[in-house]
């Protein structure tokens, strides 16, 4: 089959590729990854109703499709009537970039990389993407050395600012190393700051790291990370939607964040001031219905606003270490969080009549049990057992006729005696 | 009349004092306040039944009144079977104390120091303190130049712990001052740390202030915040629920703040280790269904962990400012938190295809529009409109046959245009 140029007016002509087998899905998903945008709903839409192969045809056929949704993203601004109106096509856009798109050459590059491509499907498949519905991504270029879809069955986000402070790196650290001796996948995006700080403590610690890129998978961005991101590979996984030679836009950055948030159980924010993009990952996973934790920071830190703006204004969880992000994500039960500790008085344990009168008994010199009793407010037939207890707790003495309080309270040896 | 001696077989036998007079509800609530402890919910029940006069004249007529509670308040233990069984004789412990009390000499005391008595219904009384139930004070003991009832409508409680860190301490600080602009009294127990730092910037902001204290109004405590109180008395208020010359017990300063909890719409914890009272406070203020919020901190910080331990558990807001405060006291539209701010970019306003257009143009070389539409993943027909629209907006020019980005973008001037 030759020809099939499009049939629009002034519209590119396209020759049918070589590649082109409306039979292979993979390929044309491929295909699809490359000529749309992330998050293009149009472009899901039609490939929904017609399969990735036929819509490729349709497309080099010269199909039009009207832009229902200005193409946008959920990072995108949202006001209605601002910017480019809708209306235009979105084939054209397409069909701009088929012409120069050659699958084969997208995969060979894929595989000299030692990657694989996955669809949906796929045993690797993480399942979490599939809550995206026509936000789902066509597909995902990865390198690794673990299993994708088995290691996001237990993956937390962990994002924050670029513009991190020591505060908000060493809590990432913190939180990482816990979940990684948890068991809990550590899901990030390779960025300055939280996200490295992220990655590198589930590595050190033995953990599995996924890492989301906004460009291909064969050129790490940013630059200084390629030793991390080697590491990566070699230990954990590398995924993005765009597929390889894909530079890194703002508009693929936001977009990203949503499959950060779609392929983890829950998304903590670490360290994020009010404009930072791990803002719109936890909006994300709000949409998904995904637990959304942040981690509270000196209210002094403009690093920390965007993290109080969670806690206040959108009721994400308070978390503060590793076990309470773990309680986010385990089953009811498997996991609790930390039990409040803290420096316990012999006193502590004593019912409240036993307490009245342990106050009222004198520290610096003995009371007799009258004066006691008048001190405390209570009637002798009450203050007499009170002090034997308190007696036999070693936290009061008698002193001749009276009674004081022991020098050095002990702690309370066992059950309450008598 | 004379006698009345008590019934009981080895009870304490009373001669009815001089000032006791069945109709004088004000003084019989001032002897109440001195023999009975603060919570105690038997003499609040007793007092409710018989009327304050009447109900001492039972007492001194030798009553037995079963203990039912074990004469708990919200800060004992509540374990069962913990401490001191119930089932004493509550009316052995007023009597007790009855045999010396003389209310003539307590309100002397109180007016030598230019102090009055509260009783429920009088104007000044803080309308809170009757959501208490039985738990509402007997009386208040009251210095102070400012009218406490008008004080305490609009009033936030702003509690933490005596053992504070200087960020606790300078947050503490800011949000009083904030307060203090906007009208709203710092309601606080005068201790060591973030109390102290509340009153003082409270006060210094020309604030309202009222402190609540665990012991007589005459007997300021802690002694070295002598000072302190001094100016609070002139200039704010100073409220005891219990006599002159009364000490402050632990049972004291656990029920002194349900008082905190009741006369404010509001309480901010600023600063709190686990086992603070602060978090007592708190619980006051659930239980009674007023606000609770919590200042974030460091999580390295255990001086900020009850805080946390609030957001996490126990859904307190999450305050950051003054402003936020506000929000939780002020009717609803009357006050507002502060908008979220930050640098914004000049691209921030752009529509998702105004955006990918821009992304697509280079910034170092002009490139044909051809190559922006390709770039971008758009048709020709809607790059040119977009490409004019970012021109008008100073984002990018023209440069040869091509566009490339503006050196310096301008912030966007106005509406968009065309």
């Amino acid at each position: 089959m030759t020809g099939g140029a499009g049939a629009g007016g002034a519209r590119l002509r396209l020759v049918r590729p070589e590649w082109l087998d409306p039979e292979d899905e993979r390929t044309a998903r491929a295909v699809w990854s490359r000529i749309a945008e992330p998050g293009d709903r149009d472009a899901a839409v039609f490939v929904r109703e017609h399969g990735p192969g036929p819509a490729l045809a349709r497309v080099l056929g010269g199909a039009r499709v009207p832009r229902t949704t200005g193409a946008r993203g959920r990072g995108g601004p949202e006001r209605p009537g601002a910017g480019a109106p809708a209306g235009g096509d979105a084939a054209d856009g397409w069909r701009e970039r088929l012409a120069v798109t050659d699958p084969r050459r997208d995969l060979a590059t894929l595989h000299r990389f030692g990657g694989r491509l996955l669809v949906p499907g796929d045993a690797e498949w993480p399942a979490g993407l599939d809550d995206l519905g026509d936000r789902r991504p066509f597909c995902l270029w990865v390198r690794g050395a673990l299993d994708l879809g088995q290691v996001c069955r237990r993956a937390v986000a962990m994002v924050g600012s670029r513009a991190s402070t020591a505060y908000g790196e060493t809590v990432a650290a913190q939180i990482a190393a816990g979940l990684a001796e948890r068991g809990v996948t550590v899901v990030s995006g390779a960025a300055f700051g939280i996200d490295a700080a992220a990655h590198r403590s589930a590595l050190a610690f033995g953990g599995a790291t996924v890492a989301v890129l906004a460009c291909g998978v064969d050129r790490p961005y940013p630059r200084s990370h390629e030793r991390l991101i080697d590491r990566i590979v070699a230990e954990g996984v590398l995924v993005s939607e765009v597929p390889p030679a894909s530079s890194p836009t703002r508009w693929r950055f936001l977009e990203r964040n949503r499959l950060i948030a779609a392929m983890s159980g829950a998304t903590v924010v670490v360290e994020a001031a009010l404009r930072s993009g791990a803002l719109v990952t936890a909006r994300e996973a709000e949409d998904l219905s995904r637990q959304v934790a942040a981690v509270p920071g000196p209210v002094t830190s403009v690093a920390s606003s965007g993290c109080h703006l969670l806690l206040r204004d959108r009721a994400a969880g308070c978390v503060t270490s590793a076990a309470d992000v773990h309680a986010l994500v385990a089953r009811i039960g498997e996991a609790e969080p930390d039990p409040p500790s803290g420096p316990r008085a012999a006193h502590d344990d004593l019912g409240p009549l036993d307490l009245r009168v342990f106050e009222a008994v004198p520290v610096r010199s003995a009371a007799p049990t009258a004066s006691v009793a008048r001190t405390a407010g209570l009637g002798l037939p009450e203050v007499e057992p009170a002090l034997g207890r308190l007696d036999l707790l070693g936290l009061v003495r008698r002193e001749g006729a009276g009674w004081r309080r022991s020098p050095a309270p002990r702690r309370r040896p066992g059950a309450p005696a008598g």
